[in-house]
């Protein structure tokens, strides 16, 4: 079946759907893009039938440009995957509609080869990030090395805003001995929008990727102006706000820079990777069954085992305060301890961190912790639990000897974990005293 | 056996533990302060013999004086319920150690009754807040409706700071027709340290709970230094970092007050419920199998089957961005929507809320939540996650009809729901830019 194709799909559960036929990553599965401008997949085997409804639509509605090469300027590749930055609000019907032809990015934002040669869009996938796997993280870090290794300078990866601070992640760790600038970004508002951040943040993640940083970050506004984005570092960075422009904040951390749109790159963190003329090194083991788990006041204990009945061979808790979870309560069937107790007996590598997202476990104050640390629980320090999460998926697809899997896990790989922690990496930095 | 008695402790299962004998909050549980200082429950079923060590401890080791009467001054409760503020470190072990007796808080802080009358000092329990469960919020809402609608024109309430605003929501829902102020406080670093902050956030509390902000608040620093601590509304804060003093915020609402200990109290935030000479209704009717569950990428949808299973009523999500789950992913077994549409089948009720904590929930922008909309997703606006999760209890605990739940958890009962936004209740609230 020819892509851009309108069809009728029949489902063997009587279920039908119409849409545009697009590309899948996964030979199993074919996607649709409905009429709302949303993609959906269907396993093959669960479809009775396509049926062709009419010509094969246009896709391309705006002049594709070749790419211009201007004397001097780095060479950057883009590597879209959907989101609001690649949307933009089709006023026929109401409803978020994505990108058909990821050039159309340079359409939107013909500034972009001003600031670098655009050597290949690429679009594996158009998703909204909430639909994003660790699946999606391999595919994308694959693209990414195959890029950087075949002579760009950087790479863009549009991206959905919701778990883009997770992919983020997830390539730091699968980018072994980066050289160069890798650049999430993505949109709070669609670009069709006067408010609309896609511009300025795609100007900025340009910038960025021909800059001297090799690291993985995401650009996104850095205050609620026009005036510059920051890049986070891929490892310390959290979305903190629902809509707001300014909603990604570094976490434990100082931005790595601010970018301003004219071009200036202020660096504002001296800790980190510079570029070099080293090959990539694409390491995209990792183990999926790890789960993140929150304990909260009447958290019922036996999710532990749910997972360890599972198969799971890691548990990430998001404990209380230095990273604690309830053991002494006074009501024995809460309590959390003989439930961790278990999982350590069999096996399963139980990482400890803070649902207070800012500051540090510390496994030594208070006899809670004690009792977890000596049990081997592993107290994960500054790193965010969400990073956590996905540095042990990565950890454990590597080894699943538990002084390895210790050891990595305190060990910085990609600026997750440090020893020390500034006083202006809190919400508060750089304030005296709030306004009110 | 009497309180203060050390005793030897024999479980049936061949473990033993030595200790301090104290009240227990449950009849069926017996508790052990042990040498280390913290407590420890056990279950009267599970013990085979008690065995006196020595002559009983005197545990009032410091004068108790009378309470001290001023002219004019305002009387309050205090009801401790253990904590770091509650601790100092003992020198002979290294651990932290609780007081034994209550009323070493006023030996501890004598200023307190330069501000209030103290009339009575209550002692429920003592332990650290990571082990705090719901029946520990009830009781400690019995006993402040006892306290005011005795006489008392405010409470103070020291509690671990782990889980202070999981216990400030609860007492917030509980307390219906509040005329009076309800101090939770706490401290980060105990009493002993010279940057302790024990002292002045009791002190706080102590003008908090003479004054005429009828509401539950947290009361704790608000800055790094010891200028000021803020009241912030029960229903919208959040422990935000794991050490620092200042570390509760005001989440998506301006705090209550800025307090300082001189006794000034600045209000920062007019919309707040004022003292009157009504009584408080105690309304502690929870339902408690009700479950907070996050979902991230290659996150286990089944969990949401666990709960069910379980016979789980309630299941609060912590979505990302706008309230989203994964419902179109590539990998059918990752996606939420089958597992959510069948909870909502059966009754269960599920809310969404935002792991950005920050913001407000949509269910209009993107498909993803429109869907769950459909479904009768009970989308919670500017409510934060931890809130849902105790008001749903507490609203499970009254009705069990979709729509009735529905409205109640949509109006706001006390503060923890509003309209609209405003732009000072971000992160970035005050400044114009931060300073790096």
């Amino acid at each position: 079946m020819e892509y851009g194709r309108k069809v009728r799909l029949l489902l063997r559960d009587g279920r039908s759907f119409e849409g545009t036929f697009i590309p899948s990553p996964n030979e199993d599965t074919i996607i649709l893009k409905l009429n709302n401008g949303y993609n959906i997949g269907f396993q093959k085997d669960h479809i009775k039938d396509i049926i062709p409804l009419e010509e094969k639509v246009e896709v391309a509605k705006f002049p594709r440009r070749k790419p211009i090469y201007r004397e001097g300027l780095k060479g950057v590749s883009i590597i879209v995957t959907g989101g609001t930055i690649m949307s933009r609000v089709d006023y026929r019907t109401g409803g978020v509609h994505m990108f058909l032809d990821p050039y159309e990015l340079l359409y939107e934002i013909p500034e972009l080869e001003d600031i670098a040669v655009i050597n290949n869009i690429l679009n594996p996938f158009s998703i909204a990030s909430e639909d994003i796997t660790p699946k999606e993280w391999v595919k994308i870090a694959e693209i990414v090395a195959k890029e950087l290794n075949s002579g760009s300078d950087g790479v863009i990866i549009p991206h959905g805003t919701d778990t883009m601070h997770y992919t983020s992640a997830a390539l730091s760790f699968m980018l072994r001995d980066l050289g160069k600038p890798v650049a999430l970004v993505g949109a709070q508002r669609s670009s069709d929008r006067g408010s609309s951040d896609a511009f300025m943040n795609m100007i900025c993640a340009t910038i960025y990727a021909t800059s001297n940083i090799a690291e993985v970050s995401v650009v996104m506004h850095g205050y609620i102006s026009d005036e510059f984005c920051y890049a986070h570092r891929g490892t310390r960075v959290r979305k903190m706000h629902t809509e707001r422009r300014d909603a990604f904040q570094s976490i434990n951390d100082l931005p790595l820079a601010k970018i301003y749109p004219s071009g200036k790159i202020e660096i504002v963190n001296k800790n980190y990777r510079r570029r070099n003329d080293g090959e990539v090194l694409l390491d995209t083991k990792i183990y999926e069954k790890v789960a993140l788990v929150k304990v909260y006041p009447g958290s019922d204990p036996e999710i532990i085992d749910f997972f360890v009945d599972k198969g799971y061979k890691g548990i990430v808790i998001e404990g209380t305060g230095f990273g604690h979870a309830p053991t002494e309560t006074l009501h024995r069937e809460k309590s959390w301890f003989p439930h961790i107790e278990r999982a350590v007996e069999e096996g399963i590598i139980v990482c400890m961190t803070s649902q207070t997202i800012f500051g540090r476990t510390n496994s030594f104050v208070y006899s809670n912790a004690r009792r977890l640390y000596n049990l081997g629980v592993i107290h994960c320090e500054d790193m965010l639990p969400e990073v956590a999460y996905v540095k042990l998926m990565w950890v454990l697809g590597h080894t699943e000897n538990y002084e390895e899997v210790k050891n990595l896990m305190l060990t910085p790989l990609a600026g997750e974990i440090k020893p020390r922690s500034l006083e202006e990496e809190f919400i508060n930095s750089g304030l005296k005293e709030k306004y009110y």
